[in-house]
């Protein structure tokens, strides 16, 4: 029921605010024996750290992740793996306005509705911040995962869409956009510099694949694996909207266009479509996982807008600082993380169950 | 983590199969005091129920409800509420084509994978009849929030949407689609009638609307609303994609177009937009909460399909008999029951942490 | 969170009155292939079913369970596993009088202090009726650890504790108390039946051993084994104490007492002392795991207690009707239910982590 | 289902090991508003500090709590507290010895069993140095709760049992002993010094006691405020028993004896004894919450005892080093703890599900 834990099997907790001290996760019930070093979790970090280029905001982090406890001799023990980050750049500004009036779209008047008070600072609590932790424990969870692979990127900044036939993954890690498409890269510069220089922000949509997740994983009826991607992804920051496969498209199909014939093959059923994203019943079939996931434009932008002051009164506001002008790009590590968790977690749930 | 249980604070579990004797649902943490009779319930079996209109199933099902627990002279009792709902008309066929070979889409195959059998009389626990649990136990959930209002309605079936100048929702009742919109409804007739008659089918998208949710609800950054109305909307059958407020859409949009203004009003805050569909940073503004579910069209289709059979053979298969030609239509009343659980349990979760 | 919900991986929900038309369990996370049938279960909840000899309440329930889903040409499929109990003898009394007193010790007044009314027909949920579902349950539970032998046994009625050097397994099933010292089940028949025509009530005490249980179950720091074990057994009706291995004795003991020390065997350790009931640092260590645990006499005696009635008043109520003299003869397949429970939910728990 | 977390709606989850780098806890779902300062929390982790006195190990750890997050200028945000704790004086000895042969009655065999490998140094995260992370939590929790008082003390070291005429609660903060009972305090310096000198250990009981709590407080039946007490003082290092009221001794009572007559008073009923110990049904009477709780002697001795190594051989260990001759006097704040943190956690429990 824990609010900031996620997981079945194989739980984290994470805490941690935009300008505290420092934030972190608790990952519980990981198996013991894995081998595990800070060094092997730096390079997710480094891929979601922000001030890596200028199509990011400019917070310079360098998201170095402490190992607490939970790792003996460089193998994990079954304890909590407790992983620190610890926040180096909160730039000392002057929060008077955003403590004194809601931005819309962000979370400051909901929080302020929910609790009577919140740490203004950054966004506290609601800042994409904490999505740090996330990172930190899905490099972890990759590890207890040999040989499925999950890689995710970004297909689509604003209204200008990837050429699927150009999709390269070894482009991915070429260009600052996570984009499989060279030439949508190069066209990207242009149009998220754009957003930048004007204080506007652009949507993204990512998506993931996870390759070699073997057939079974997944718990009906309400530990579905779709539905449990479903509420992972919904629940980071900015995402508005999540597709399994085919996704909003399917609505618009036959049953004979949608269909995903089986034949036999030698290890197993090949299938000559994917239109279900790997996943029948809410349980994996054997082809890759797939997810879209949409990003809304970052509410922090330069333009005033008008909301109302904690007094209650009209007033406007603009944001000022260092914000992502497309905040799906750094989302997309982060998207990652989450497939990784609860593909880990399923993996564990379904050991519990079928031995 | 019970997978067959769904909630944090008011939680339901659900039993049962296609061709059991019974399928039911347990509500726990019911306040109590709560006036509640079967009759209170049955409408929404009702509007869920098979064989109401050519344009669903013909099995024919009562979908009766009983109260086995947690009711006392007419007021719950704050111990689990027991609803069982026995199936009548499991009808008695030969399933042993679908023993043999998988249906490509359904569960088939993946139930097998994991649990190395499956009940496969009607699609066993896969089958979309364990909604009907859902329902019940939604109806109770309603009670839980006076004062919510919640509506749903199918705004597309296949490519043909409703137009939404049109949109009235005193029509959603008046026609066997829950389409708002007078004038699709009498196209919609043609069309699910038209792919029923071919053996094919449709897909659809169902949209829903909660008014009156105060601003508060949701519990970040795990127990967010919208990842818990994301994961719930997923785990229902044939469902595919779900958006809150602008969804997909949002990722085309400006930081300048998809800011949601606040002017300051009477009861509070007014918004002059809600791309965000009532949820920000995972807590309700209250704002209507929005929220657009894509069901792909049922694999049930008679035209033959390649496939395998359990002994990895090539081979094919038609599924015959009862079924929806456009299931989106009947898993309308189960999007509204899996908003009311949502928020009903959001409504708790926050009254213990906020009092 | 679900509080009528017991177990981690492995879960079962209760529900149901003593005076309601049938009580339940849903089973749920049951490994699937296992041979299930009503008649496996049925010998225990016999072992527990009221009016068996006079030394026990004289209603009389068959306790016929009905297995509604899960199970499929016998073998259990993975899916929840609903036990269903219908009441048959809810003898048509007069409840005014507790409708109006509560009865001290027992539940009336606590209820109504947190629900604000209450089923005083039998007690409702409070009633140890609630427990033929946890049998149930525990049935299916045991079939999930083949090897593991579980047996309970009172080991002492009032004051009169049995001779452990007279001690005999074969003798728990011969005489109507579990008792596995044949004298004392003798003196006890004199003792229970005055307390019974006093119309008075006795405490006792049960003990549980269970043998085969491998090193390695329990889940540190707060899911150990022992931990789950109390909160299991103080969950009972009517239990007021838990003790592991030596228990209370154990304050009393030198370090080096209290040692169970090691000696390499031909399959593993061998312990010469078992003062730690078979856990250490709450995981299992290969030796018997042992449980004690106290009953309270029901509060349910004939003699007339001061108390207040619902209004405020003081009065006095005597409790006349069908009662068990000492609910602890009664508790001892409940004390099993619970340890099967119990060890099945950490043997899978254990393979989700450590495969 | 995480295992090192506690709680149902008010969760902690701790991390840590005896000799990493610190150890924290991580407390969900605390209400926002609450004033909490380090300063706070301090003193009651000063009290079970270690090195405090000569009757308890002279490890010497400041125990100094850091907030990493959730409280923002002074109050409590509703976001995860974070709490960590460095160690200071993990002493560089060699534990070469631990490390190849198990320590009988430590968790070394059983972790070894289960894990396939263990932190050895200082117990890792079987260490009682674990519970510091509870207490802290703790202290947190007791803000929640205005109003309740609760107190724990010794009241039997070895088989030297406190004069119960001769309490004084006053006296628990003059000794080292967190005993009622000055008589037996003076005592008790020189049975632990005894122990202390030999290399021995002594077992004790420690009782709690919690006042002010309001009726209506547990979650029958499987979340009973009983069951959840009895769960977290079996969950602490070395204890081994828990009795709630008369415990055991109920078992030897007659019904008339065992009973809590009510008489109507001015603020609610009053009770005439208090044998259930404040709990009836799983549900608080507004009585006082009583428990006591079994610690046996810690098997941390100086005689050599047998055992086997990893190898699996017969050797025999003796533990030198820093330990506490009595672990039950430094339990007394920890037993505090639990108390709190499961009152905490079903009061707000109780008011998500009854308002």
């Amino acid at each position: 029921m824990s609010v900031n834990t996620f997981g079945r099997v194989l739980r984290f907790t994470t805490w941690g605010e935009s300008h505290g001290p420092a934030l972190g996760a608790v990952l519980d019930g990981c198996p013991p024996g894995i081998a595990l070093t800070e060094a092997m979790i730096q390079p997710f970090m480094d891929a979601r750290a922000p001030g890596q280029s200028k199509f990011t905001t400019q917070r310079r982090e360098p998201d170095a992740v402490k190992i607490l406890s939970g790792v003996f001799e460089g193998r994990t023990t079954g304890t909590p793996v407790s992983l620190m980050i610890e926040n180096v750049d909160q730039r000392s500004k002057d929060y008077s306005e955003v403590a004194k009036a809601y931005r819309p779209g962000h979370a400051d008047y909901a929080y302020d509705a929910k609790y009577g008070l919140r740490d203004y600072r950054g966004g506290g609590r609601s800042s994409a911040r904490e999505t740090a932790a996330r990172v930190a424990a899905g490099a972890v969870a990759r590890l207890i995962l040999p040989g499925v692979k999950i890689t995710a990127y970004v297909s689509q900044i604003g209204r200008d869409e990837i050429d699927r036939s150009a999709m390269d993954f070894s482009q991915i890690g070429q260009n600052p956009f996570f984009c499989p498409d060279a030439a949508a890269a190069t066209r990207w510069e242009a149009l998220v510099d754009g957003a930048r220089k004007a204080g506007s922000s652009l949507g993204a949509v990512v998506e993931c694949v996870a390759e070699n997740v073997p057939a079974g994983w997944g718990a009906p009826v309400y530990g579905k694996l779709d539905a449990d991607l479903a509420g992972a992804m919904m629940g980071i920051n900015a995402v508005k909207g999540v597709e399994i496969g085919a996704g909003f498209g399917a609505a618009m199909l036959s049953g004979e266009e949608n269909a995903d014939p089986m034949r036999a093959g030698a290890d197993g059923p090949q299938f000559e479509a994917n239109n279900a994203g790997g996943i029948a019943g809410g349980i994996s079939t054997g082809q890759p996982v797939i997810v879209r996931v949409a990003f809304k434009p970052t509410s922090s932008i330069l333009s005033a807008v008008d909301t109302i002051g904690r007094d209650g009164e009209n007033t406007q506001i603009s944001t000022k600082g260092r914000h992502d002008p497309c905040v799906g790009i750094r989302g997309t590590p982060v998207v990652e993380a989450m497939m990784a968790l609860v593909l880990a977690d399923h993996m564990m749930l379904h050991r519990a169950q079928c031995g």
